[in-house]
């Protein structure tokens, strides 16, 4: 069994959950997620979350089968085991700032100490093996040590993610369990030298950053099937525009910068020369919901000089794309957490992230990193 | 220094050798040809064609330099060098039947024997590394043995490209020279066992089916992506039109079915199941030229049921494509002959071929078989 | 009030059928009805559906509410007054041949004119003032005169289409009411001038052919915004590839080349040069369903020479387009015969077809049918 | 003959220049001039461009030769009559303020009103017929009455769009000439009342606002596609990246804003409520340059409920799409003059701008727009 923790319980959580649980019913297949077919040591059926956590007011308080009915309606085919998944208040940090959102935090009325420290309780007692951050994008820096990393937090002066990760760190010291932190946005965590000095000094380990859904993992093989050919990228455009909260957060610029520098880092890795691009969330458009609307273009030059062009149009359900990757995350967790692993780990990263930690590891093919991640767990592609 | 021999000088063979000396002259980059990063025994420039081969009349006696100036017109800058490589009166066998085409043969007037006696002949003074099939596509189909498939050519019953691939078999077991044949078009030859015994009992080598350019690798490796994602796929629909010789002789049904065959292979290959699919050449029309255009569209299935949408559309130059591969299909079908190889050599077709032989060989995602083919040459991809 | 026909009970006539039924209730929008926001004579809700008619011997005897069971599944909301629907028994003459259905027709075992007559006879009860032929797309030629229809109909030569075409006309002879015949598929009656010349004699009306839904409408309107900016069109590309009962039969050469015939006649009449097209029914595709794939593509070449792409990729739902022209051409119908015309009405088919009649008619784009439309009613359009 | 000045020399003018020229050589056809097949009273080949006005201090004091040569090259043939049309120095207030240019403006070291005055002078000796405006997209805002507008513009508060169009109105006032300002851009004179004022005042014309090219006419009209079919359109995406000055300029928020408020007011318009839409210039990607990238979708719920979808991939050359439109605009300024008109002219702005004024004036469908045009020429579209 794989005890997990949901930090946000928007969209993406709410979908792990309910899809969990169907899978765990026989109600649904178990697409959407890589390892699916692959004889792991855990099984889907094995992961429980045991809490949510959430800083909009109108879910504290509540169950994940609350939050299930009111983005499936009523409807829905809903297990009622979600019932017993309950959404805790979370550490706010104006995370949620500048969103339709009335927004409260474990950190209100007292020190960011204190919240942190009523958390890590609260964790000792759920045990979790895995946490898993997905909240809504927030701006934050890389921090060069582990003492600016923690001065920053206790200061208030970090975003909720980092705040979160600290946690994560001393519940696994304090309780001596080991724990896999799971950043699926771009906040840096697992690309954070600051951080994850304190996840190595605690036996604690930290996936990251920004699980790679959507329309990035797709350029990035689609560059790797350029670089095969040697063909010459002239440029590459990638449109993304989604109705979700994600891409409402988007807009604020400061955002979008956080998702922009975790998406482009792969042009140059890939292309072995930086193509000019141009790959960002470009807006948000309400009736799009959460499947959004993805329009890629690209141009190469081919042999004797001949220019050759590619057009996209995808519609993407976004949410669900990365609750099946966070499905094999949450097994991977227990799975690295079980090598005796700490840090972070690559092979892991280069799969499921857009920007793979730690800081500096290169950004390749996502079709290559899936080979070296079946390497690692010892299993192989064609069997 | 690697001779190299042309059988058809259309579209791709004209490429191929207009984009060959231009390269010489530094007039263009190296792009389109996959290998050309990387440190073989054979540089580019060390390709040598001597001679073409064609059955239209209008182009027998003429040189390749007339068939640049046909098709790129009197502004282009083309080598001179050209000059020097001859069209030569190849083997019809019908292979032109039903194209607007004035045909002639080496076997008019004479029995198929003779004819690929004189050719056989003319190789032993032109002494090819490697012969080059890229005639329009035929109808032709698998022998079971050697008897089987020297009966059918030696009858006449057998296409152009088999009488071909004997006559290299000829060649290299009269002349004691290595040889090897690639095999650029459906008609089967690399997936031909007949043929393959003789390639076998020669010392002789032949690559192929079908040089893989163009939607079809680019649909096995999107095929790849959704399969790394265990992502249900519901169906595939991919539309070709084109405006060159071969897109108007696929409009006759035998020879499409032989493009249909090389195409449709991978779908269950690569998925694990046969997703339902539409792949073939739909049809011609003639202002796309050589720049044909490709329509693609799938769906599948991603976690807890819901359904994405993708759509491709493309312009892609269909000749130079396939030249820039072949630049390195003759420098791989040197270095096999090198290393002593005969028969057919899978790690070489498994990337550059739509059908890779020989039969009944796996048909696995190009990004793979790019990995393979690396490693079979001793190189890595992030070096 | 308005009673109407249906020959034919597969997706278009069941989903006017159902949708029909469905506002009528208010339990859906009145959308895709081209004229439903204009003050006709006749709303909506007057119309009454009083029989279907099939040859799928798995439908006879049945009503449309079975029909909407088979296709919407149990689940959905089907109004019980689709109960009063029967699907009688219609006439073959082999239009279903080689479909996986087990046909049967009035005509088994006695002459054409015997099942002709019982039909008209049945009609007399059922007293229509519009019959709607949606049957499968089958192969018909154009008669020069009356005498030749007659004879061919008679002989069991013509396609049912044909005969009911010529049932309609007897009816109206013989009971003495006005009835319009709208022929939604490609089988010419509209331009049929032996045929108009049998509905003009006995005060009936044909609208047709081929009603204009889908990528064709959509084409036409497209080369109306290249022909107003004097764009020079340097080709049409347009692939449809569906998964519907009328795609499979499109798969037959016969019944493709009557579906080609009505979508090309728009190029040359819009553009004023009938430039290089590629524009047919390209294959089938079980899963696609009823919503088809639609792919386009066309040049042009703008001012100084400059050249510009367009391309086009589209999910549309093939029945219920077309089902909801209809409603209209139900009312327009009724209208028609009120103002006591016979024959074939331009004004009508000019909009609502793929091919208007009568036969040697312009085919005009269709934003300036809609307007010419709007004129016939004495409506506008901004008003 | 029409005696023109062009106001900016920069893709849309120099284009303008060039194949005006060229059409006059013969040296190319007179695609993408809407009108270029109907019997106007002014031929193409009447237009006569006397100056050019520039502020890119690398351009004033060279001709149209000279910037023809930057953009096409050396190889291109470009008429020697190009050496005829001078650029001299033109108006600048900021207009290229935060753009790579080295400005220079003839306001420099004298008052607006001076400035304008010379460039009054200027226009008595060159006694144009119709003045263009194709300088960069600049942020400019209505006036409510001629006094405002004068006391703005001479008070160097308005930008150089404003001051052109205040010169024209005083070389009609002082010369006794008639005269059309074509304004390009969505700076607004055509939609600003107090300019309007001026323009009705002096016996002169505003055409405007925004040539209407690119994606925008094409969103018009499929808009209106869907509105005749009574489509119920759930949202419109619509993305625009280019390479040339004017999508750099759009990076600036303000003159995006310009671009948007433009592009927008069409969707309420024509279908009559206004649905959700995101239409704007997306992004600046140098090396697409002059041919943009459009990426559109939208959905839309059909008869009996079901949805739609449709997807839009274009490469479209910017400058020549307008430069092609211009040389009509040119000639329909002149036969507007010749009429005795003064104000602005609907009939002419709905066809060719992307927001037609007067102010307040519908946005209509193109489609209707061009019929419209034609009928007040007194010309007919199937004649």
């Amino acid at each position: 069994m794989i005890r997990a923790i949901l930090l946000g319980s928007g969209y993406v959580g709410t979908y792990l959950a309910v899809g969990l649980e169907r899978i765990k019913k026989g109600l649904v297949g178990k697409y959407g997620i890589p390892l699916a077919k692959y004889p792991l040591p855990y099984k889907i059926e094995d992961i429980n979350i045991v809490s949510a956590y959430d800083i909009d007011s109108s879910k504290v308080g509540k169950t994940l089968f609350d939050a299930g009915a009111e983005i499936f309606g009523k409807e829905y085919d809903l297990p009622e085991t979600l019932k017993d998944i309950p959404i805790k208040k979370g550490i706010h940090l104006k995370s949620a700032e500048g969103l339709p959102i009335k927004a409260t935090g474990l950190e209100e009325g007292r020190s960011v100490k204190d919240a942190i420290d009523e958390l890590v309780n609260e964790w000792a007692e759920l045990k979790p093996d895995v946490i898993i951050n997905v909240i809504t994008t927030e701006e934050g820096r890389a921090y060069k040590s582990k003492e600016e990393a923690v001065s920053a937090i206790l200061d208030g002066k970090a975003p909720a993610t980092h705040a979160y990760a600290y946690a994560a760190t001393q519940y696994a010291k304090q309780s001596g369990r080991k724990v896999t932190f799971v950043n699926a946005i771009p906040t840096p965590v697992a690309n954070n030298p600051g951080l994850i000095e304190l996840f190595n000094e605690t036996g604690a380990i930290a996936f990251g950053d920004d699980g790679a859904t959507g329309a990035t993992p797709l350029t990035s093989d689609l560059l790797e099937h350029m670089a095969q050919r040697n063909r010459f990228v002239e440029f590459v455009v990638q449109f993304n525009i989604g109705g979700n909260t994600d891409f409402l957060a988007l807009t604020q610029p400061k955002r979008n910068k956080m998702k922009e520098n975790t998406k482009s880092s792969m042009v140059a890795d890939i292309l072995g020369y930086d193509a000019p691009h141009y790959i960002k969330p470009t807006g948000y458009l309400q009736p799009l919901g959460d499947k959004k609307y993805v329009a890629m273009h690209l141009e190469w030059i081919s042999f004797n000089g001949f220019r050759d062009s590619l057009f996209i149009s995808a519609r993407i359900n976004d949410s669900p794309a990365l609750a099946g990757m966070l499905v094999d995350l949450i097994r991977l967790g227990k799975i690295a957490v079980d090598k005796g692993l700490s840090g972070t780990v690559y092979e892991v990263n280069a799969f499921f992230m857009k920007k793979p930690g730690p800081e500096g590891a290169k950004n390749i093919a996502k079709t290559h990193a899936y080979m070296q991640l079946l390497n690692w767990l010892g299993l192989s592609r064609y069997q």
